[in-house]
């Protein structure tokens, strides 16, 4: 699909795989550890992309010449603090109690970089909105789902977002974890476009 | 999940089974044809929960005492007109090209019914933006996915809502056909609320 590129994905996120594999894209999946770590006055919605080219810094060294790496941070902002993933079940449900009847953030930051060290990064905002949330119902999805590994502690595409999101406003895969049809359309113009 | 209610699903849409069971909902499927014809000089917006209401009524007689029938229609509405699914892959071309860097809406209406007679419509709107649509990439998913059993010859979680949709504002599972948090607190409501 990109002409002789071969795509790296930098993410060890099954949902961000699956993402791109619906989008038609073949990809391999390399990673490394990358602190997560951003200033703290930086504004919230800029730490997705500033995460995400933190973590393609950490791989550009293993790049060949017609590799092409795609690295991504997704991040909830609610009351304009970032919201990572729940230490435990106590404060997965905080979390998702503090949504309920709200609306929220999910930014996602993408880096895409060359071997060439050509690269280009963005983010993109979805605003989720929750209605009210029973306790019981918050209860039974951290039992059924465990979504320890999401930020917010809750996924979009699974039951709490299907019984309780009312509406969002932007990209939905966004909030998975990729801005699918922005990603699309700066894959094309990177691979058009001379640095 | 509701009391002693049995779930029936008017639906033969595969998309609306796999909703609802994501839902965490059990039902059984159960269709009866009914013409789909609406008044022409009714609002298209209001077209959905009309059909709803005729194909419940096409069912009402089979219903038995603790069935709860769901019925649903979804239509996209573009320059105020109703986009049925397409005939053919000439039609469905022309319907996709239609909807590229404009904005659309999506509408499912969705009928509750009870064997005693008791029911709720209500209906959901969810506008979808597209970006620029090549014909390469329209062609590409016409000749990959088929998508002629869609209103507006398009389904949101295929490829060509990945890569072409750039927002929407409203309830995603409702342009795949069912709003579902709208037919959760909706259900909630019918099932505790006496007549």
């Amino acid at each position: 699909m990109f002409n002789d590129k071969r795509i790296v994905l930098g993410s060890q996120s099954p949902r961000r795989s699956h993402l791109l594999e619906q989008m038609g894209i073949e990809f391999e999946i390399r990673t490394q550890d990358a602190l997560e770590i951003f200033p703290e006055a930086m504004h919230p919605e800029d730490v997705p992309a500033y995460l995400s080219r933190l973590k393609a810094k950490e791989l550009e060294s293993t790049l060949k010449a017609q590799e092409l790496l795609i690295t991504a941070d997704t991040v909830v902002i609610i009351d304009d603090q970032v919201v990572g993933k729940p230490q435990d079940a106590v404060e997965a449900f905080d979390m998702v109690k503090n949504l309920s009847n709200k609306v929220h953030k999910v930014v996602t930051g993408v880096t895409i970089l060359d071997a060439n060290s050509k690269s280009v990064s963005f983010s993109e905002t979805t605003y989720v909105i929750f209605r009210r949330l029973s306790d019981a119902d918050i209860k039974h999805y951290l039992h059924e789902y465990k979504p320890f590994d999401k930020a917010g502690a809750y996924g979009i595409q699974e039951w709490i977002g299907m019984i309780g999101i009312e509406k969002i406003d932007g990209c939905y895969y966004n909030v998975m974890g990729l801005p699918t049809s922005r990603l699309y359309l700066e894959l094309n113009k990177f691979l058009t476009k001379e640095v």
